[in-house]
Order: C-alpha cells, then sequence, then structure tokens
C-alpha cells in the first residue's frame, strides 16, 4: 500500500475489518475505546475519533453508559434471497454486443470504475514489485530475453505448489501450468475438455467474462443457481448433470462473481464427487480465494479431487498486479492436452514477469502483504455496505460477502439497471448491469458494484451518488 | 551483439553477407584484398588472413595471378527442385505427438539446437532492452502492474504503424492488435475466421506448428505447394480455392520456414487479387521478413489488400527477443472480432514488456540493430551452406535461401530424416525432420537446419558432425 493511513483512520478500518470479518456481529458490543487504544496502541482520543466517525457513517450507534454498539445494518439492508431462476434447456450465448458496451463504458478515462471488479493500485505491491523486477533485469541479464519452457518458468512453479499447499489441495511441480492470467487458464482448460456445441454447466449469477469466453468457444450454457448466502447445493447440479448431457462445470466455489456467495467446503467435497462419478471435468476459478475476510482461507474443490478431473485456474491479478498477466492452471489429468493448447497459443508467458512474481513470492513478501490487504479491503466492503443502506432507498437489498471484491445489489420496484448504468455513468460512475450475469434474462434490477477497485474517500461519495439516482429513479 | 568478433572475422563475416545478399555471385570475383582492405580501414594482412580461411572453408577459390573467386558452391550443392506433392482431399491432421517428440529434444540441455527456428541470443540487444525496461519501470513506476487495454499499449502501436509502413502496407493505429508473440496473433486470427471442422489452405511445407495450431483447432487441410525459388505460385492457389470450399488461407510469403521460399511480389499482389475476388480471408504470417539478406525489404500481401481480407502477422521475436512475448494483428476487417477473442484469452498483453518495446523502438535503436544483425545472419547461413556442401554425401540438396533462419537440406539416397535426427541427438545436435513439415507423408528425406540458432565455432562443428552422420548412413 502506498501511504500510512492517519491513525484514527487505520482505527476506523480496523473496526471495519473486523465487522467484516465476522469477529463483530451486528448488535453485538464493539471494543471500549480503552482496550482498543490498549491493542492499537494509539490515544484514547484517536479512537474516539474513530469511532465518531463510524457512528456518524452508521455502522456503530452509541448506547448511554453501555458504550458502542454495531448497528444491526443486516435488518435495515436485507440481502437478495431469490434463488436465480431454474435452468431448463442448454442455451447458444448472445451476451457479447452488450458485455462489449459495458467494458466500453468502463474504459472510459476519469469515471469511478465500480463496474470493474480489480484491486485498487493504492492496495497493490506495486512499488516492491517494481523494484524486485529491477532487481531480476540485473541478475539475470540476458536469460530474461529468452523463452521460457511452454509449462512455465520453474522457480515459479515451484512458488505456485506453496500457494496451492494453502488452498488445502496438493501438486507437485511438474503438474503446474504459467498462463497469461486466470482468464487464459479457464480458456486453456475449457478448450482441453469441450468442444463448440458442447454444453457447460454453470453457475448463475456468473462472472460475464465467463459467459463472453463461453460464446466466444461455441458452447452451450445449461445454468445452475448460486444462493445468496450457500452457493452452489450440490443436489441443484447433481440434477443438471443427470437431466443434460453436460462436458463440463466452471464453478468459482469462492466468493463467486457477481453474488460474493462462497459454497461451504462440505458442499465442494459433495460436489467434486458428484461430478467424478459421473465423469464430468469441473473447472474451478479460484481467484478471489486469497481475499478472504474471516481468519482462515476456504479450501478449494481441487482440493477433494482424487480422479484429476478439476482443472483449477487462479491467477495474481486480484491480489499482487494484473499488469504482470500471470496465473496457473493445475489440469489434473488433461496436462499433456493443456500443454498443447498453451504451445499453439502463444508459447510460452513472458519471462520477465514470471521471474519477478517467482522472487516476489520467493522473498516472502506475499504472506505480509496479504495480511495487510484483506482488512484493508474488507473495511471497504464494510464502508460500501453501510452506505449503500444508508443512502439507497428503502427495499435495496445487498450481499454482504465474507470474502471477494464485489457487492451483489438489488435495486428496489424492479428498477431496471441498464438504465440506471446509463444514469450513473452520466454522473461519472461506473456499474455492471445484472443483466450480463446470466444467458438469460433475470437479474434486470440487479447492479455489481465493485468496493475493491477505489479507495475513500471516492468510494463513498461514488456509492452516494449512486444512492441518489437510485432515489430519483423510484420517486 | 554481445562482443565484437576479431577483424579478420569481421572481414570474413562481410564477405559471407555479401554472398549471402547476391552482391557478390557464386563463380563471380572477389574484391581485392587492396580494396576491401581500404574499405573495411583495415590491414592487408588481415584481409589476407580472412580470404585464407574462406579458402579452407571452401567459400573462396584461389586461381594463380587472378585472385580470388566466390565458389560455384550451387552446383556443387544444389537446391532441392522437387514440387511437393499436390494435394487431393481436405484431411484433418494427426501430427501433435511426433511434432511434441521434436520439440522436447529441443528443449533437452547441453544440445546444439539446429532444430530450432530461433536467433542466437549473442544476436539479439538484449542487454539493451534491459536497461530499456529497467528505464520503464523508473519512470512509469506504479503503472507498469496496470492492465494495458485489450488492443495493446498505445504508443507500441504506434510504433507498430511504423514498422508496417516498411512492409508496403499502411494501417491505423486503431487497426492495430498486439499480441502476446505472432503465434497468438496466428491463432486468434484463424479463430476470427473459422470455425472447427473448416479447411484451410496452407503452402507445403509449412512450419509445423502452423500444422499443431490448425490441429488443436479443429481445422482440415490442403496444400498448396511451395515451390523451391519461388513459393506459391497464384494458379496453384487458384486451383485449390476453386475445386475446395476453403474458409481461409495460411501462407508465410517472406522466407517460409522451412523453405526460405521468398513468393515475389508481383506474386503476392495476384494472390491477394485471386483470395479477394473470392472472398476468402488471406492470413500472412510475416515474422522472417525483417531478416531479408538482399538490400530491399520484401513486401508483404497486406500491401495489396484493399477489402480488409488480409490478417497480417507479426512480431519482435527473431528480431529482437522471443522472450518479452510481443507480437501484432492487422485484423482487417475482423478487428472486432479479434478484440473480442484477445480479450477472453487473457484480456490484454503483459504491461512492462509492452511498454519496454515501445520504447525499444521509440528511441530508433531496432533500426540501427537490424543493420548489424542481417549481414551477421547472412554471413552464418554462408557458412552452413558451404559446410554442409563440403561435409554432407555427394546428392546431398539444400536451398539457399536469401532471408530468413533456417536451411531446406534434401538428405542423398532417400534418408530417412527421423533416424537422421535419432543419430544426430546421440551426438548433441537437434534437427527437424521433414516429416513435421506436411499433413500428409512427404519430405521424409528432408531435415530443416536452423543457421541463425547458435553462433559459430558452434555452428560449424555442429554442420560438420551432421555431415558424418550421412556419411556414415549413407554407408
Amino acid at each position: 500500500m502506498s501511504a500510512e493511513p492517519f491513525r484514527y483512520e487505520a482505527v476506523r478500518q480496523d473496526v471495519l475489518a473486523l465487522i467484516a470479518s465476522g469477529a463483530l456481529a451486528p448488535g453485538g458490543k464493539a471494543p471500549s475505546l480503552r482496550r482498543l487504544a490498549a491493542r492499537m496502541r494509539v490515544s484514547l482520543s484517536t479512537v474516539s475519533q474513530a469511532y465518531a466517525q463510524l457512528e456518524s457513517e452508521g455502522v456503530l450507534e452509541a448506547r448511554p453508559k453501555s458504550g458502542f454498539f454495531i448497528r444491526q445494518s443486516r435488518q435495515s439492508l436485507p440481502s437478495p434471497m431469490a434463488v436465480p431462476q431454474a435452468a431448463s434447456t442448454p442455451e447458444p450465448l448472445h451476451r457479447a454486443a452488450l458485455i462489449r458496451k459495458v467494458l466500453e463504458n468502463m474504459a472510459l478515462p476519469g469515471v469511478v470504475p465500480l463496474g470493474v471488479a480489480r484491486t485498487a493500485e493504492n492496495l497493490l505491491p506495486l512499488v516492491r514489485l517494481n523494484r524486485i523486477l529491477t532487481q531480476v533485469l540485473r541478475e539475470q541479464g540476458e536469460r530474461v530475453g529468452f523463452y521460457e519452457q511452454v509449462q512455465g518458468h520453474e522457480p515459479l512453479r515451484q512458488q505456485v505448489v506453496m500457494r496451492v499447499l494453502e488452498t488445502g489441495a496438493e501438486c507437485k511441480v511438474g503438474e503446474t501450468v504459467i498462463t497469461s492470467g486466470a482468464m487464459e487458464a479457464l480458456h486453456i482448460a475449457l478448450r482441453a475438455v469441450t468442444r463448440a456445441g458442447d454444453t457447460v454447466c454453470i453457475a448463475v449469477p456468473a462472472y460475464f467474462c465467463f459467459l463472453q469466453l463461453l460464446e466466444n468457444l461455441g458452447l452451450r450454457v445449461i445454468e445452475v443457481p448460486s444462493r445468496p448466502g450457500e452457493g452452489v447445493r450440490p443436489g441443484d447440479l447433481a440434477q443438471v448433470v443427470d437431466s443434460f448431457r453436460v462436458a463440463a462445470c466452471v464453478l468459482a466455489p469462492n466468493f463467486n462473481n457477481p453474488d460474493g456467495a462462497l459454497t461451504p467446503d462440505g458442499a465442494k467435497a459433495e460436489i467434486v464427487d458428484i461430478l467424478a462419478r459421473r465423469g464430468v471435468p469441473l473447472i474451478e476459478d479460484d481467484v478471489y480465494g486469497d481475499l478472504h475476510f474471516g481468519p482462515d482461507r476456504p479450501k478449494c474443490c481441487k482440493a477433494y479431487d482424487t480422479k484429476g478431473l478439476v482443472l483449477y485456474c487462479s491467477s495474481f491479478s486480484k491480489t499482487i498486479t494484473p499488469g504482470y498477466r500471470v496465473g496457473w492452471l493445475l489440469p489434473g489429468r488433461f496436462l499433456d492436452k493443456a500443454l498443447e493448447i498453451k504451445s499453439t497459443l502463444n508459447v510460452c508467458t513472458a519471462t520477465p514477469t514470471q521471474m519477478a512474481m517467482a522472487e516476489y513470492l520467493r522473498s516472502g513478501h506475499y504472506h505480509r502483504h496479504l495480511k495487510r490487504l484483506r482488512p484493508a479491503i474488507a473495511a471497504q466492503m464494510e464502508t460500501m455496505h453501510s452506505r449503500i443502506g444508508r443512502h439507497f432507498p428503502p427495499g435495496t437489498k445487498a450481499t454482504r460477502p465474507c470474502g471477494g471484491s464485489v457487492l451483489w445489489v438489488q435495486l428496489p420496484g424492479g428498477m431496471d439497471s441498464v438504465a440506471f448504468m446509463h444514469k450513473a455513468l452520466a454522473r461519472g460512475v461506473t456499474v455492471s448491469p445484472g443483466t450480463i450475469f446470466s444467458s438469460r434474462d433475470q437479474f434486470g434490477d440487479y447492479v455489481r458494484l465493485s468496493y475493491s477497485a477505489v479507495a475513500e474517500p471516492q468510494l463513498a461519495q461514488a456509492v452516494e451518488t449512486l444512492g441518489m439516482i437510485a432515489t430519483e429513479m423510484l420517486g
């Protein structure tokens, strides 16, 4: 992170992160001024200033003679509980045009990019990474200009093996493939196990770039619901794969984009088993797994894979840098096919960025960085969530995810989120309309908002602007 | 280039480059010692030493009282003139397994990689490029960690527009797409204009990674001959596209890999016209266009494209560095589709390497670098060609290309080039067997040898080793 926030801001973020992680529950008592001052080694007046700020933001409420309490924000801003429409038949996709329009808007200069699920640059270790790449150029010399192995730079793959251990899975260096980001990993995984015309099962709402990729590869889609608060139910999935001839499943069990749903580890085990018994490959996207707000990293489906049928995809784009384009794939039993696709795609991923990433990981920076990054993003989630509760009209619903980058907001009164998007853009804020997160017509009154893309106070101001727009549209 | 060769070696390379460029013709008189010494500002004895060396290599011959002459090496080592077998029906491909085996051998440590069509690191400006990337990291700071536009870094695309001008074509910045190497450009181009099951016309012998890519995309292949010394005849192509339903053509008109064939500019214009009248897209690979040994850069097919049907692919992997993975695509009228594919492939190409490449080109280094690189590679071609003439058994034939990286050698007596490959590998030299350069069973007695992959004296020694193997196999 580029600059140390002011002391009282640090206290404020700490409290927000504790709330986001679940350590402080709505309705429960906040730590006393004295205790927090001692823990954070700041003065009583600093904590007092932070609490006053949090009170004005509607996060805390002061009760006379009892101290501060966490406001019951869940009640004032309920989570959308509607289960997405169940699928009936596999459909070809026709979303590319709308998605392109949304993406173009996001790239406009000067807008506040709440429509983009990325991590703000001030939260990423870009300065240190630059320094490490400079060092790599000095130490490795001409070697950074050589082709890398198709499979990827071996020291980086060794580090990937260490990262994979944290997800509960295990793999050997020879089972990893470095890709140019997670999207390329998904692309390779899909091409390894499907052919044009095949049907792929996805959980909706689903990340719209998946839908674009599936459309681009000529695949049909059958949808299974991602339920708010619980993710994919194994029974739902079993029903789909028993009713349709499914070539593969694509799931993001950890903090699904856009609804932030976390599929419990037990359900993951069941899902892997259900698919394995039917011989269906599971393509798992875990780009948000490291951004958990609670104390423990959720496991990945790959951890329960005994047959090599899970193709695990991830990257460092959300936690270290997107610009280096470094991701990875554990293709399981499809390793040969994956390498063949990678070699005919672009031979290998760029050498200097792979080397720098390997060195960044090797020197232990990632662990320390994550320890700061997670509470910072958790605090931004809390800020956005509480601001939506304050500024959006009654009837608005929003998820309160325990990890990831985005909130999934249901606008009140069946409001059209594409119209909302256009009005927001006119006031300099981008959002992603719900309709692009499914292959069918649903989520028309949803928007996805990213709480990690910009820092405060821009974040809070943008949410306030959106709240005014929603209020106007409703009135 | 990393080190200045000795003075006499510089003279020797200069003479070899003049021969390769056609400025000195076989049978013709070499410059007098006096004239060359004056031109190169070296002593008479230096030139004399170089000429003695060239004489011992069989490049020059001394005639009493007449001076030195260029040996008639073309007569002692004729070019293979057989026209590749004409195609009868489009075929699905089954080459991946053999190609993977060849690629694995190439990656073995400690071998002399004559099987790889790459440019030796000592010929690439890697030190300067490292310096420029270091400077970019200092000056651009955190920006190198951001996502780039899907289409690519704009200053780099401006430089690509300048490069394209040199090929005789014209384009706007908005018509360029940066890719992670030329292979990715080809991949995107093919996916933009074909679907699995379609038939694609290629010129054979063809670069085996094309064949692997076509197989990987589930495409069928119909072959048109690439004729030694003249490339693709427009009439041959017209016949194929009139007889079969062809979704696209893939050609490398400038120094086709492996036979080095240069299709004349007039024929290029005809080919573009033939395909345009039939509405067939042409995917053009021009990675070797900048490596011409003669004074003028050959034009590209794109220069004759009036309908936006030519998809032009190139990269800096052969002339600057392969490790940075920077190539480009001019997709013509298929721009929207190409951008959609790129965004679902890997979102964008890595930012730091794009920025460094832009700065390298902007500061004018490329032009000066090419002026040194071309004669250096031309000299290595001459060395390899004359050594083959000396050390391979009678009956051997070899191309003598006027650009590019590789020689296409026909072994005598119908020798099996896969067996030759295995024997060569056992003695520490890799070669590419001819059979992987076609979708059908032909070129079984050919090998492709790269003259740019290693420097002398390793190059000459390896050719001598191969000559011994061929002699043994024939005996």
